[in-house]
């Protein structure tokens, strides 16, 4: 950082912090009547929506929690969970969105290392609460979550022991008065955990002022350039992927501050997503290739209109096979990248003037790839000796990066925080090519690329054409240990049903390729394997750790 | 300020500033074929943009320019201009924009109030340069700008005495690699000086963080909630508020970092810029009223497809008969609300669901509103006691403001500054009210404002329904003292060519309304006065000051 002049200051001149009150704030301020609905079970619009907000603030402080404190949460997709994202961090109180889909004993270790101090929980979840509640070290009181209150309020019945209320008892007879008052915008404003392949979940944090700025670049990003075009006029928005999962990307804090409709699914049940998705109006949706697939080859998609909706893949690659079935339904599918420890959003799958225009089979070839680099995210491609890669489109090395809203460290575990951002970059564990026009080619992970005969190969090149392959469901590619070439590339794939493929029938069609010269001899797997399911991390991504551990006695038999 | 837990951060873990580089960097990051227009005479895609940033960085540092020093400007609306709001400030340099259209007194004392010490100036401004020279107490070199570079470089001939070089050879001469560095987002950026009604004029600032937010403020705004439709892949701009009045708006900002086509028309003539705006599909301006009428009226505006123009109109209101002319004509009329010190903009005319689907007559009644309270602004009225007003649509007080990008101070004029942040808010000195859907509407400059009675009345409110009387171009009034009454209304008009109204037509036509119970008595202007031109300050606003001193006595005759 250089020496520069500052600018003066009036003693009484008032330079306001950049808080996620602030983007609150925005909510009524123009539309005010438009609405946040839960399922089938609930409805209300802004001015309801500020005044819940301000009521749970006011049941937190009841409840004894004061900024610094951590309010944690465990509930599928709601509008609960949206009050909170504003009401728990707008006087200063840490959220802990906790993942609901890590192993009790995960869900344990978190917690206390959390030091979470309330806990508000959907009575889906109490199951996972009897199994730890005896080892929960900081946690002093549990606030009930139930659906019931929106139907049959008297079926709620009594609460568990140790419960200090039910969620919609307690905002009912809170004051609708708070004041959200000003702070460092640098105050900590959400944390939640990130399972690697090793160790304990880690977790990482962001700021006030993190997530403000993440707001702006993908309001920039989606409104602006509208790379996913997006206005506060026009849209509707459904997230598909947990809020406990990096903020459901970012976008409730954006739908909020535009004001836009919010349609909040619940858990996801596929036929009310899709009765949400056509009674709501939604045109923007996120979803990780799982669920797309789910709806996409959903009996009813193709009775029904889609074609306005707009929906982001993430989590995991999006097949060519997949893109394709998709925008046959006329669903408009793009990508996006990013990871828990980055807000998420790093690239999103904009088209520039030239690929807009582009006919859908060569568009197809952009809205597959990761994304072109976001708004005030600096990213650049690292070797392993730590010089910069060039942007080529082809050289491969790991994706560094710097921008406003990275988390700046693991909470409480410097040795990890400091091989994250080991020289001043923040380390993705991604590898990839970027092209000279900004757009991101994931490879694979690090720990996934295929090292073969001194080439490096990415597995998910390899899953991308075996998912092109007709009656292919769904392929995962790991490499394994080989005694001539390092490591060899092998398959695991869940036919369609009817299907009735076999390995050679697959590999001799990939050798075909090689004979043409399309396909470089070392990409054809040495095994392929039938399965009825592949392994699945707790977000939905392919477990490769899980499949090279546990199976590979199996493929290697 | 509330004591937080704010996050912590590993060693090397990098939070990069915003900074004004951060806006630059975007603008090849997707669109990089777009092109910057000046005139007739230039055209350039944005990577020669960026790189003629750069070779300003070096041309400056080359001629001794160091990170806190100011570097001034007089020049017309160009790409060169542009250059300068980011070449010049990138490095942690103050940019002094210069208004040509103060008296050469004026400029002086800003000149030398500011310690410029390089001046880039359109050889247009050489005779104003003359009279000051000698005067100028901290200017250590100049650069000298001509657009005959573009047609016949060699009519440049000689620079004048003590220049150091002309602007495009220096350019042509420099390197085009500069790394910018990073600093302190609150950063001196730049700099300019408001006429107040007394004393000399004062220096108003802003920080590389505050135009950052300003320009995240204005991208919500007009992308996001679409108050002015704008994106980057529809819209073409092209300033026609000069870019030393305030940022032009802070549009140029935006508009490069969405690398939106822009177009820059040098001064400002009539025909050329509508050549401009037909030719280059212009589909975004702003402009004070005297110049949408000035093309409003003009003869081939009617032979012209301008259905695809948007224009913001501020410094003064926009009237009815002015917007219905202009809607007319298929102009998509807005207006904003803003003042030197706060960047500028603090409203706009952002029409809501209900709104915009209103008829055209009814539109109008909102679209010749200040605006609405632009995106993170805080905004309330305050009576004479320091006392907020409500927000109901009547009750009038003083606009008070707080906000990310309102400036600080006025550069060493403590005693002005701490007026204007008196308690801790930006006091504006208009006077309006605000309705309960955050609509502003201004009545008067709180000196404009005509005392009456025990009345407040709003000089604008009479010049507004002065414009709508048939045969009316233009019309001011000033509050005179008045024995009786404290103070009266007193009416200047222009007539359109070929009218022949009287004062007493117009005042019996107002006297009629007044009998219908359509106007207050005392709305009635005591006189009316018919004039060939009303007097203007240096932006282009009706000059009350001068009006009410220098005409006193022929109003009073």
């Amino acid at each position: 950082m250089i020496q520069t002049k500052l600018i003066p200051r009036t003693a009484e001149a008032v330079e306001p912090p950049m808080l996620i009150k602030t983007l609150l704030a925005q909510s009524t301020k123009y539309e005010p009547q438009r609405e946040i609905i839960y399922r089938d079970l609930f409805r209300m619009n802004y001015v309801e929506f500020n005044r819940r907000v301000r009521q749970l603030a006011n049941v937190l402080t009841d409840l004894g929690v004061k900024p610094g404190d951590t309010v944690a949460v465990l509930d599928w997709d709601s509008h609960r969970y949206l009050e909170c994202f504003f009401g728990v961090t707008s006087y200063g109180v840490v959220l802990h969105t906790i993942n609901v889909r890590l192993s009790s004993a995960q869900i344990l270790y978190t917690m206390n290392h959390a030091q979470d101090k309330i806990v508000l929980i959907h009575e889906d979840f109490l199951p996972i609460l009897s199994a730890i509640k005896d080892q929960l070290t900081t946690v002093e009181k549990f606030v009930l979550i139930s659906d019931k209150v929106y139907t049959d309020p008297i079926a709620v019945g009594d609460l568990p022991t140790g419960f200090s209320g039910e969620y919609e008892a307690l905002l009912g007879n809170a004051s609708d008065q708070y004041d959200f008052p000003d702070f460092d915008e640098n105050t900590w404003a959400t944390t939640f955990y990130t399972t690697g392949t090793t160790g304990n979940p880690k977790g990482v944090y962001f700021s006030h002022r993190q997530l403000f700025m993440h707001t702006m670049g993908l309001a920039t990003y989606v409104c602006g350039y509208q790379a996913v075009p997006f206005s506060s006029v026009t849209d509707v928005y459904m997230p598909i992927t947990p809020m406990f999962h990096v903020h459901a990307w970012g976008f409730p804090f954006l739908a909020t501050m535009l004001s836009t409709k919010q349609v909040y699914p619940g858990r996801y049940e596929p036929e009310l997503l899709l009765k949400l998705l056509l009674k709501e109006g939604v045109t923007l949706s996120h979803c990780v290739p799982t669920i797309l697939n789910m709806l996409v080859n959903s009996p009813v998609a193709n009775q029904v209109d889609l074609t306005r909706w707009k929906v982001i893949i993430g989590g995991s690659a999006l097949t060519k096979g997949l893109a394709k079935g998709a925008l046959e339904l006329g669903i408009q599918v793009y990508q996006g990248y990013g990871m828990s420890e980055t807000a998420p959003i790093m690239a999103l799958s904009q088209l520039n003037d030239l690929e807009r225009n582009l006919p859908v089979d060569e568009k197809v070839d952009y809205l597959t790839r990761a994304g072109r680099i976001a708004p005030f995210i600096e990213m650049h491609l690292m070797d392993d000796e730590g010089n910069f890669v060039p942007h080529d489109g082809h050289s491969l090395g790991e994706i560094v990066a710097r921008g406003p809203w990275l988390t700046q460290g693991y909470y409480e575990d410097p040795e990890c925080g400091a091989a994250l951002w080991k020289g001043g970059w923040l380390h993705t564990g991604d590898v990839a090519s970027i092209t000279p026009d900004n757009w991101v080619l994931i490879a694979d992970r690090t720990k996934d690329v295929i090292k073969t005969g001194g080439e490096w190969i990415s597995s998910l090149d390899i899953e991308d054409l075996l998912s092109q392959v007709d009656g292919v469901a769904e392929a995962a590619v790991v490499g394994l240990p080989d005694e001539r070439w390092g490591e060899r590339p092998h398959a695991l794939i869940v036919q369609k049903p009817g299907a009735e493929l076999t390995a050679e029938g697959i590999k001799s069609g990939m050798q075909a390729k090689v004979q043409l010269g399309e396909l470089n001899k070392w990409y054809v797997p040495d095994r392929i394997l039938f399965v009825p399911e592949i392994p699945k991390t707790s977000v939905g991504k392919i477990d490769k750790k899980r499949i090279r551990s546990e199976m590979k006695d199996l493929i290697l038999q």
